[in-house]
């Protein structure tokens, strides 16, 4: 298909040129610079049409979300985004598409100064794989792995609106016009909490990205911590479209369970409480306590202070889960 | 889909532990140790069954090739493997398949000493990602760009059989039912020349690896370097099963056009062009000069020393493709 040599110039018009790339797209390889005072991180994850979105999601929505997901990863872990590498998967070459899709993806690249230094490009069903890379200082990254028991546990941004959006697709609820976009906003370009995740390197003791839900998400940081937790369900941070559209119910039910938030969920010592606050407010980014770690190796939920049972998907999936 | 998270379990059973991984598969992402006195080199290619590797290919060779022709793109800069990341797009989960692909490919990364530090499962048609990296020492990587007019050309091992592979799975020719094997493993389980890269960064002027067919990847070269090329057909390193099932005008045409070869082409100055034979010989690494760059900026052919015309797929797709 002779078309598809013509996708690799699209992938050459990007605005970002990082001095630790030494070479580029057009070889058989990449080449970059690092130091010795850096840990690079690297994550990987695909998008496959009609599994991570829906099929009629925008191209550019599907080029942004491709990236974001991917800095999501890199937010948690506290790495500064760097490099990313693209194998495309197309069903055609459509131009109007191809160009949508690299809007979506550079304007994140150029935000965040990060360089496309590769990738593939092959024709078959529609599905998008990114490799990331990111920076961050020796010793300085968060792992699931640290949290204590007493550790507070903190949520930035709000939780469920991108699950609700999923729903509002899927005709199970009629959300208000005036809102609409902006809750399917949340679902098709999320935000990664990219300078989050590098300000909370001083302060948290254990993270993780939002994409499965809040039971499973925590679940892995208990896992790995050898941990429980509590959660404050009186406490979540809930939109106000979620609650007036769903009532409060439906809506606690959602963030725990619902995927694709892509906030980071992260644990915090008491005494480094107080610094992180001060510091996630000055650079702008709500953060919310909604619970706290403890030795039970359970994730248990508490309502008026009271332990409430719950029946979320996300307990299932927790419960069989092996690794994120 | 709950069997999915068990697949998990599959890929954490590796036995390389590298030493510059601080952290592998099982957080948001893998962190490594770089060092400030090698480049690190990032090669991204996605296998599509159906597209690239027959249907009906075994699972052991589906994870082998994954894993090769990222190496091969290694091999072509000089560099030496390190790490992957997969991303496994599956129809189903599948116990005997998936032992059966990471056999495959573990059994490449233990060779060469590859970690795979993370990556993706997904589930829907059947794909397979890997982003493969590499470290070669500061400026010894070999760039396509780098050929001169006067340099030699030359090839490592034999070329065609892996397109002879295909035309027989196709039905096209008929082998000997004592080299069929023989011919379906260079299509099925091809060896990156990831020995020969790395000897070959004191010596060449250029490199790349032939995924394309010889003439394509020779005009990455020559539109990279801004030179032209002859090659010498006569000098062609064509196997006795090649020769032997489709004849000598035939096996020049497959040499010249067929993909998935896999092996290393090279330009090498007059001036290191001994060195580079006694390196590779003391190696075992089989190599043959096929012709040489000149300033023409174009491809020709001869043979019996006079200039004959060529009718391959290979030009065409040389005339209109851009990069690889």
């Amino acid at each position: 298909m002779k078309e598809f040599n013509l996708i690799k110039q699209f992938f050459t018009e990007q605005v970002t040129n990082r001095k630790d790339v030494i070479l580029s797209i057009g070889d058989d390889c990449a080449l970059i610079a690092p130091t010795e005072r850096q840990h690079i991180a690297i994550t990987t994850d695909t998008l496959i049409s009609g599994v991570h979105f829906p099929v009629d999601t925008p191209a550019r929505a599907i080029g942004h979300k491709a990236i974001a997901v991917n800095l999501s990863d890199l937010a948690a872990i506290g790495a500064e985004p760097a490099w990313i590498s693209l194998a495309l998967t197309l069903p055609k070459f459509d131009h109007l598409w191809l160009s949508e899709f690299c809007a979506g993806l550079f304007e994140l690249c150029e935000y965040y100064n990060i360089q496309l230094i590769g990738g593939d490009t092959t024709q078959g069903p529609l599905s998008i794989t990114v490799t990331a890379q990111g920076l961050v200082p020796l010793n300085k990254s968060i792992l699931r792995s640290g949290a204590k028991s007493g550790d507070w546990l903190f949520v930035t941004g709000e939780l469920g609106d991108a699950a609700l959006a999923l729903q509002d697709i899927q005709g199970k609820v009629v959300i208000d016009a005036d809102y609409k976009e902006q809750v399917h906003n949340k679902l098709n370009y999320p935000k990664p909490r990219v300078l989050a995740g590098q300000s909370l390197r001083e302060y948290a003791s254990s993270a993780i990205d939002l994409s499965d839900g809040l039971i499973s998400d925590l679940g892995h940081i208990c896992k790995a911590s050898g941990v429980g937790a509590n959660i404050i369900l009186d406490a979540l941070p809930l939109s106000k479209v979620l609650r007036d559209t769903i009532g409060i119910d439906k809506a606690i039910e959602l963030a725990l369970s619902g995927g694709d938030d892509y906030e980071l969920l992260f644990t915090v010592s008491e005494d480094k409480k107080v610094g992180m606050e001060t510091a996630l407010a000055n650079a702008g980014i709500p953060v919310r306590r909604i619970g706290q770690i403890n030795a039970s190796e359970k994730i248990t939920t508490t309502m008026d202070s009271k332990v409430v049972s719950i029946n979320v998907q996300g307990f299932e999936h927790f419960s069989n889960s092996n690794e994120k």
